[in-house]
């Protein structure tokens, strides 16, 4: 592996470990009401799009990371919906 | 610009973007207490590392993502400190 894709990689565990702690935190604390609707519908799309682009340009850190960004992004808005749907909470 | 920069640019857009309603959430809510601390502090310094790589590889879509995606994850980084100090909570 060279430097480019080692940098990648770090960067990429990062920015896709970072959502391990936000995951775990409103799994265990169910406090989703500062937890953005918008935010995670439009990252989680985002992701999918990120996927596709890492493999056109054939970049091995961006497809694996937005792979499991992808798992942990989509429990949190599956998470905030559950919680929207119990306190009848409506937000952007 | 290719259909793969294209793809690239839609990508970052969704992701970056993705941040502006939970910042503006955070701002007007001031409901910080479900964000996870450990998440914008990892993902602020990830993102830092997206740049360099960015950068190294020649990706335009990389870098300007990246440098809005800081500007808006240490905007929420720094109102869950403050907010930390106010409430003095303690919490990974």
């Amino acid at each position: 592996m060279d430097f480019d894709n080692l940098l990648g990689f770090i960067a990429a565990s990062m920015t896709t470990a970072a959502f391990i702690p936000q995951t775990y935190h409103s799994i265990i604390t169910k406090d989703l009401s500062g937890i953005s609707l918008g935010m995670y519908s439009a990252f989680s799309i985002g992701v999918i799009l990120w996927i596709i682009y890492g493999i056109r340009i054939d970049s091995s850190p961006i497809i694996v990371a937005n792979i499991i960004t992808l798992g942990l992004s989509a429990t949190i808005l599956y998470l905030k919906i559950q919680h929207m749907r119990q306190t009848k909470e409506t937000q952007y």
